[in-house]
């Protein structure tokens, strides 16, 4: 007897998911959709090592196989796998192989499982090399460093056994009241964009059928508009037009299907009263049938369980969220009941069929018919830390300076200062989704000034109030640092950090209403309502201030914070964003100028919750702002200073009138501006090209929209000219029709170091 | 040579307007959907009267003919128009008739000109009996006194001349940042299209085609979303799906078509992109081909003009808004120019006579061909001075009460304090779109409390501190006469008072942008970021809480403020809104007792702007909170207290299960509520019926709904039961298939005295 062609390599992953199907009953193909198992219970660790728990076994035999296990390797309060009883690097691989040999081997077919795991930045395994946030990455502006941090990661998942990672890159700060802001690129669809293309690129590697052995698949995370609930608040409401959703919202995610993303999350949030996993529109209609999507749709943790409240009862929810498009569970008790929902006549079996066979189609993808057992080499821990620390020095952004105070090492520093709750914390330094960290891994802002400090260098360190809260009784030592310092630095912002003692919801998210205050500022289920610091920082930052002694602010945050004006305060403000374990150093080095600041802001930073929204790309109507406010923010969009000076002259264009019919190809024309750096030190500068309809189109214009960024390094006095194509995708917007598509009018092409310092040239499209 | 069919009042309008129609040059036509002149440029004043302009005689001349007139009577700062300039009472008619004598007798057909008038609250015009603001009416619960109200305000318009209203009645508070929330009836769809119904019969009378000689064509104001605005501000951009746009923002709209209304206005804000001026799904899609709307649309003003900036040039902009469904100008000068578009093929001759045909049947339902002159006697000034009053009284929303202190005749009171930025101004009682009040029209809160302190009450008084800023100069005497008196009563709040001095948009919306400071906290484009008071008016607010007096806050606003807790602090908080003219006496009234607070809140009263948005009818999320606040109100809508004690029974169902076909008609089940005034006051109660969607649906269902409120008074002891019907309009959503429905399910029919404090029966709808 021949082996079935869905056991044969050579044949095309569609006519073994085919031929795979046919051969499957109804449990067995339930079973593949099937994501209901929390990792950590499929395992208990013994004295020697680890072994199946009967429930993994009883889950397995229930459908004979298993769609996916999610999170293997997790650990984090709330899994509660802690370094004591999780899998460490050195164990990754032989747990993993024994649960997918138990599937591989006890079923009838033996197909094997999907090994799923976070790596929102970096994998959430112990031992998992942890990046900085992706709000801290975005500010980087540097896409093809994340992808090699990226490709890094998804080598590590897989030598761990590990086959898809579940990475947020699709929702965007509108609002950062929002406690998941750390977990985006930043507020514009543009930036996204390109950092989704390179996540796909990084963790997938080259774009085909095929996911090599050291590559994983991505699902990116979350489709759609959760960046935008009603609020700020985690997983409620969106409420947008449809050119909105596509302008805005849409645009990472189409460019991560078109970079070949394995799969999509539908997201937690409902849309115009439809939740995304039971949102057809969404995820067939534009997913699949306009963008031609071939991937996974995986519903988040326990989404589909919420949809009982519409559908009345866990079968209907099951089918319902089918019937929509969403393809495999995760964690809820209704996908296992599909079978059921069959049998009432809910769903069709074919439509079962067509979400199992994405499920098989990602698995053959993958390879794992022929390779299931780990057997990457994984990627080398050094190489991987150095990208991580490489990242968080790019992301560290200069909000604010006096022109003199910084670096450090220019001036004449005999004792620092430093100050703030966040100043000796690296747990505080890695965000939400992180595992626990080996003693000893990483070190604090405060670490990375001693070392930094040139030899004689006095370095005094109080830590001066709570994070939270107003308790502020080391104040007074504060104070006194800061007065018998040179300089001092006060670490502020927030945490991220889950504790033993944290509640969680169902899912994960933490349970932190008002009233129960725990340590936490951010984070799943952490969204804030006033954005200004908390009593106990704000009146450290005052009393340090009046000290007179010159004072850098350096905040550690997954949000941007509402900081008052400090004009004639601070010395200097920069923003180190949650840069991870190696965090410390990378911002000592730009203290002390080892590395130059590099950041750009990926988001606005805001005055006050009272003004929000305070995105740069809003529509266009010429408010002049509230009575009380302006409704402009405290620091725009693609700002960062340096510690030099840089020039922009007027952006020129090769045409400046174009006919419409030319945006069918190749750039028609471009825009070339020279930039020079005018100051005495080198820079990174980075250079940003925004376009703004200026008249004409079937929709009201946007304020601006990035449409280009390039980073050049300039020499003191060096100058060069950046071009920059002007195609169709930067002319681009969403018709009345209901597609891109350039329009006859007027543009602005605009140049320069920001959202709010741009000179323009100006584009004539005709009819 | 017989009349033309157009001038037989026997004929149908629809006859008369195909037969002038058929008579009218493309020019004349043009002239017809022409309201670009400002009516106080038509007329100036004389010693011994008034006399129309040559700009007036030219821009009818241009056109042969007018189709509306705008303002003729308005006077403000924006218009410039004063007491000394303008049009009083005695004035109205004769003036209204030399503008209606001159356009019938000096144009070929002798078409009457519609002269359009603003009636926000009573028309803005000098001797305009002015009603408390739409939100005060909001608070009353009461429509029946303001369809009485209305009514007279018709009169009062007609008598002199003019013949179309402009009533702001379709927006709703959304968020409180606006400075036009005082121009909404509150936050919720059901209580506005209550009142949006009222003010249809009021001002027009009984349904029909004619609208009676005392009557009025009301124009609704603004059609749709303008709530919404992202921010709160003003004319911006509007973000909402289908379901949002029609279960919240098209509710009022859709109850005014149905009651009759004569026209709609456009709104200035954009819809997912497209201006509403411009937007054919909701002019002609929703608003005649869904609805039937066979009135006329008029466009906000200058709000075609603004078009230019998509359609690229005025005449194409005017086409824009024509093919949209904009039948009527206001302003611009893109309509004065249709026929270049006609001629350029942007729009055919054909749309442009339907535009043309509404504004004719208008007149023609006026009966203006045969009466085209002023008139109707109009209102009585007392009768409307008395009804003006008693919807203040019943506006007066008690939010908080130590149980106690009010009402102080009951208690021994011998020196009463009035404090406070808005204790002693008239002016800052009425709101934005208000004439020039005659010298010794009504009283503030001070006179009020004055003429209604018992004999012998002394009544001290300090202004305490400036409505805006921190000045604070006179706090220390204010704190003086509130530690010497027996109560303090602390008139807080904000204003939308314009000043001479105030800076307009060519919209004639306030300039008021931060940094240039004038006493204005409201209005139209006076947008507020934060909610709180006042530096100046909260330091009053701490300062005298702190003198141990008691202290009764009275809030004059516009808008609800975002207060501090001030339980324990304040003996009692009380809302006045911005109650009128006579507004002082109303407050005093249910201060000394005279009246009880029978107001309830139309809209919820937030903790800070922070924690926007407040409304109590979002989507159903079970959000927990903010971190640092929580999401709930301070205050809920439908809260307020009496001076007395009411208990509710719990609801019960006449039929707690019912087949969706069964709600097709008549009520299937109704839904009944004990409730029994337990204190020893009698109390007018608004009792409240809200519906929740417990389970089932094919959209996400929301908190809670208001659907039902009855007013009952109550003796101290009496008790007595209401009936709600339960009907389809109760129960329906807005579905997935973009109708409404009832939709099979489980429901809580709630009944209680607000949105937060309800008991329930479960209703179940059958399939």
């Amino acid at each position: 007897m021949s082996e079935p062609l869905f056991r044969d390599p050579e044949a095309s992953v569609a006519d073994r998911v085919r031929d795979l199907l046919s051969r499957m009953t109804l449990t067995e193909k339930v079973g593949q959709v099937n994501q209901r198992m929390y990792g950590w219970d499929a395992y208990e660790r013994t004295p020697s090592g680890h072994r199946l728990t009967d429930a993994f076994r009883a889950e397995v035999a229930a459908y004979d196989g298993m769609g996916a296990l999610y999170g293997l390797q997790r650990a984090d309060p709330w899994s509660g796998v802690t370094a004591e009883t999780g899998i460490g690097a050195a164990d990754g691989a032989r747990v993993s192989d024994a649960v997918q040999r138990h599937v591989v081997e006890n079923t009838r077919l033996g197909v094997p499982v999907l090994l799923v795991e976070e790596m929102p930045h970096g994998i959430q395994a112990l031992d998992g090399t942890v990046l900085p946030v992706n709000l801290a990455v975005g500010a980087t502006w540097n896409p093809e460093l994340y992808e090699e941090a990226a490709a890094l990661a998804a080598a590590q998942l897989r030598s761990r056994g590990g086959h898809v990672a579940l990475v947020s890159a699709l929702d965007l700060v509108r609002d950062p009241r929002w406690g998941r802001a750390e977990e985006c690129f930043g507020e514009d669809p543009y930036l996204a964009a390109r950092f989704t293309e390179a996540l796909v690129r990084g963790v997938q590697g080259p774009a085909g059928e095929r996911i090599g052995p050291d590559r994983a698949a991505v699902v990116l995370k979350h489709f759609a508009g959760q960046g935008a609930t009603v609020g700020g608040r985690n997983s409620a409401a969106t409420e947008l037009g449809a050119r909105e959703l596509h302008e805005i919202h849409l645009v990472a995610a189409l460019a991560g299907v078109r970079a070949g993303a394995a799969g999509l999350m539908a997201a937690y949030n409902e849309f115009d009263g439809v939740p995304c996993a039971a949102n057809r529109h969404l995820l067939t209609g534009i997913l699949r049938e306009q963008w031609g999507f071939g991937g996974l749709v995986m519903a988040d943790g326990l989404a589909v369980d919420r949809l009982v409240r519409m559908a009345g009862d866990p079968v209907a929810a099951g089918a319902l969220a089918l019937r929509a498009g969403t393809d495999l569970s995760l964690w809820d008790d209704c996908y296992p009941r599909l079978a059921e929902a069959v049998g009432r006549g809910l769903v069709e079996e074919s439509t079962l069929d067509t979400a199992v066979g994405r499920v098989l189609a990602l698995k053959f993808r993958l390879g794992l018919f022929e390779h299931p057992y780990a057997g990457a080499r994984g990627a080398d821990p050094a190489r991987m830390e150095e990208l991580s620390e490489r990242l968080a020095r790019e992301s560290v952004t200069l909000l604010e300076h006096d022109g003199v105070t910084l670096p450090l090492a220019g001036r004449r520093v005999g004792t620092v200062a430093v100050i703030g709750p966040n100043a000796d914390s690296v747990p505080q330094q890695l965000g939400d989704y992180t595992a626990p960290q080996r003693p000893g891994t990483g070190g604090s802002v405060l670490a990375g000034i001693r070392a930094a400090a040139p030899d004689g260098t006095v370095v005094s360190y109080a830590r001066g109030c709570g994070l939270i809260g107003g308790d502020r009784p080391d104040l007074p030592e504060a104070v006194a640092l800061a007065s018998a310092a040179d300089v001092a630095v006060l670490v502020l912002g927030g945490s991220s950090a889950r504790e033993s003692d944290t509640r969680f919801d169902a899912n994960g998210a933490a349970v932190v209403a008002s009233g129960n205050p725990v340590e936490m500022t951010c984070g799943e289920g952490v969204d804030l309502a006033e954005l200004g610091l908390p009593e106990g920082q704000s009146a450290l930052l005052e009393a340090v201030t009046a000290t007179g002694t010159p004072v850098v602010v350096v905040l550690v945050q997954g949000r941007p914070h509402a900081l008052p004006d400090l004009t004639d305060k601070a010395a200097a403000v920069l923003s180190a964003w949650y840069p991870g374990p190696w965090g410390g150093r990378a911002v000592a080095d730009v203290l002390f100028g080892a590395a130059g600041p590099q950041g750009r802001l990926p988001v606005s930073v805001p005055r006050s919750a009272a003004q929000l929204p305070v995105f740069y790309n809003g529509k266009d109507h010429g408010y002049r702002g509230y009575v009380d406010q302006p409704a402009t923010p405290r620091h725009p969009f693609g700002h960062g200073l340096s510690y030099t000076t840089v020039a922009y002259g007027t952006p020129r264009l090769s045409l400046p009138s174009v006919a419409v019919d030319r945006f069918d190809g190749a750039a028609p024309t471009s825009c070339t501006v020279g930039v020079v750096n005018t100051g005495g030190r080198p820079v990174r500068e980075t250079v940003q090209l925004y376009v703004r309809r200026v008249l004409g189109g079937t929709s009201w214009p946007r304020v601006r929209e990035l449409r280009g960024f390039v980073r050049v390094e300039l020499a003191p006095g060096e100058s060069t000219e950046v071009t920059f194509p002007v195609d169709a995708p930067a002319l681009a917007s969403f018709t009345q029709a209901g597609e891109w598509a350039v329009e006859p009018g007027e543009f602005a092409i605009e140049t320069g170091p920001s959202s709010q310092r741009t000179r323009a040239a100006r584009l004539t499209v005709t009819a």
